[in-house]
C-alpha cells in the first residue's frame, strides 16, 4: 500500500496555486467557467506537458485525473471562497514557489532519468516550472509576465544549478532534493520582498 | 476499392467547415492570402495534431494532402464566392458543428483504441474539437472565443459522456457513433438560437 | 577528427540572426536580459522543434549546447554592440536569409529520410523556416508578420519546389543543395529591394 507521500503533498499543493493563479488571471478577463477552468488547468500542466513533448515520455497527466482534480478545488476555492482566497494571498504565493521548487526538481529528475545531460536537465527543469504561466499568459492575449517582470525562471535556474553542484560533489539524494526546493522558494522570497529583478532593454527601445 | 464513405464526407464539409472560419477571421486581420491559407489549415488540423502529439500517434495529416486540399477549396469559396459564402452562413454553421461533432468522435475512438481511459479519451475528443480554434485565435491576437463566448467545447463533453453512457450500456458501435454526432450537432443549434451560455466572472472581475 | 563544416557555419550564422532578429524585437517590449534571451533562443529553434515533434524525432537542440551558445553570442552583440548590430542591419538580413535557406534545407532533407513524401517535406523544410518567428511573434504578442508582410515563408515554398524539381531530374545531391538555398537566399532579396508581396483581403474587410 502506497501511504500519503510528503513530495506528492507538495504537488498537489502546487497545482492548485498554479491552477489559482490561472483561474484568477482568465477571471479578470471574464472568462465564462469553462474558460477559467481550460486556462487553471494548462497553468498547472503546461510546463510539464511541453517536457515530456520535448523528452518523448508519455504525457503525464494522461494516466492520472488527479490534476484534474486539483484545477476543480482551486476552482472551487476561488468561486466559493473569494475573499479567503484574496486575503490568503501570500499563503498562496508560498505554495506557487513550493510548486515552483516542486515542478522543477520533477523536471531535471525526469530528464536525467531519460539520459540528458545536466545542462538540458536543468533547462527542461526551468521549462517544466515556467511555460505552463507562458501558456497562460498566451492564452490571455498579455505579454508573458515571466520576461518582464521580476526572477522566477530564474530562480528554477538557480535551484538548477545548486542541484547539480550537489550532485557533483555526491550529496545524498534525499538532501539534494530538498535543498534544491528550499533554496527555489527563498529565491522567490527573497526576490518578491526586495524587488530584485534583472536589467532590460527599457532604456534602449527607442533605438531598436 | 473503396468506395465513398458517409463518414469521410462529414470530415471534408467539416474540414472546409473550420478551414472557411479561419480564412475569415484572418480575412478581417488584414492577412494576405498565404497567411489566410495556414490560419485555415491550422484551425481546421490544430485540434488532432496536438490531440495526436499528446498521445504519441503519427500525426494524422502526415500521410494524406487531402486536409491541404480541403483548405484549398475552402480558399477558393471566400475568394470567389465570398457574397455566396456570407448568404450560406447558417448552411456553414452547421458543416461547422457537424465537423465539430465528427472531430470529437473522432478523438474519443483514437484515444480509446491508444489504450486510454473513457475520462482521457473524452477530453482528447473535446481537444480534437476545440484547439485548432484556439490556436486560429492566439495567431490572429485574440482572446479564444471558447473561453468567453457561447458552449462549444462543452458540446464536445456532452456528445462525449453521451458516447461514455452507450459504450457502458453496450449500445450497437454504430449507433453510438450517429447518436454521439448528432447530439452534438443539436446542442450546438440549440445554444445558439437560445443563447445559452455559462456563468462568467463578469461582476467580480474589479475584486480580483 | 571532423574539421570545421561549411554547412555548420551556415547554420551557426543563421542561427546567431534568427536570436538576433528576436532579442531586437523582444527588447522593443520592455523584456529583461532572460526574457530577450528565451525570446531570441525560441526564434532560433522553435521552427526545427515543431518539426522535430510533428515526425515524432528527437528534438535537434536536446544533443548540443551549440544553440545555446549562438543564442548567447547574439545576446552578447545586441547588449555590447548596439550600433553596429544597427549599422550591420544588411548583412544581418543576409545571415537571416542565409538561415531561412539551410533551415529549409535541413527540413526537407530531414522529412525525407523520415520516409515521408516530397509534397510533406517542402511543408515541413517551410515549418522549420518560419515557425519560431511565428512563436516569437506570438509570445510578444503581436500579430505574426510573416502572415502580413512580404514574402518569408513562401521562398522556403519556392526554395522546396526547386529542391524537388532537381531531386527528380536527378540533379547531383550537392548541387541540389546549394541552389535550393542560394535561391532562397535570392527571393528574399528580390522580394525585399522591390517590395512583392501577395494580394490580401484588405479590401472586403468591411463586408466579412
Amino acid at each position: 500500500m502506497k501511504g500519503i507521500n510528503f513530495t506528492d503533498v507538495v504537488e498537489y499543493l502546487g497545482t492548485v496555486a498554479f491552477a489559482i493563479s490561472g483561474i484568477r488571471m482568465a477571471s479578470r478577463k471574464h472568462f465564462d467557467y469553462f474558460g477559467a477552468f481550460v486556462i487553471g488547468f494548462i497553468t498547472a500542466i503546461g510546463g510539464g506537458t511541453v517536457r515530456d513533448l520535448l523528452i518523448q515520455k508519455e504525457v503525464f497527466w494522461l494516466t492520472s485525473p488527479s490534476y484534474f482534480l486539483c484545477t476543480l478545488i482551486g476552482m472551487f476555492m476561488v468561486i466559493v471562497f473569494k475573499r479567503i482566497v484574496i486575503k490568503l494571498d501570500y499563503t498562496f504565493f508560498i505554495f506557487d514557489a513550493a510548486g515552483l521548487g516542486l515542478f522543477t526538481l520533477t523536471g531535471i529528475v525526469v530528464t536525467l532519468d531519460a539520459g540528458y545531460s545536466m545542462f538540458m536537465a536543468i533547462i527542461m527543469g526551468t521549462i517544466t516550472g515556467s511555460v505552463g504561466g507562458i501558456i497562460r499568459d498566451v492564452l490571455i492575449n498579455e505579454l508573458p509576465l515571466v520576461f518582464r517582470e521580476d526572477i522566477y525562471a530564474t530562480a528554477s535556474i538557480a535551484g538548477g544549478l545548486i542541484f547539480a553542484c550537489m550532485h557533483f560533489f555526491n550529496a545524498p539524494y534525499i538532501l539534494t532534493q530538498i535543498v534544491t526546493i528550499i533554496s527555489i522558494i527563498l529565491i522567490r522570497v527573497l526576490v518578491v520582498r526586495y524587488s530584485w529583478h534583472f536589467p532590460s532593454f527599457k532604456d534602449n527601445n527607442s533605438k531598436f
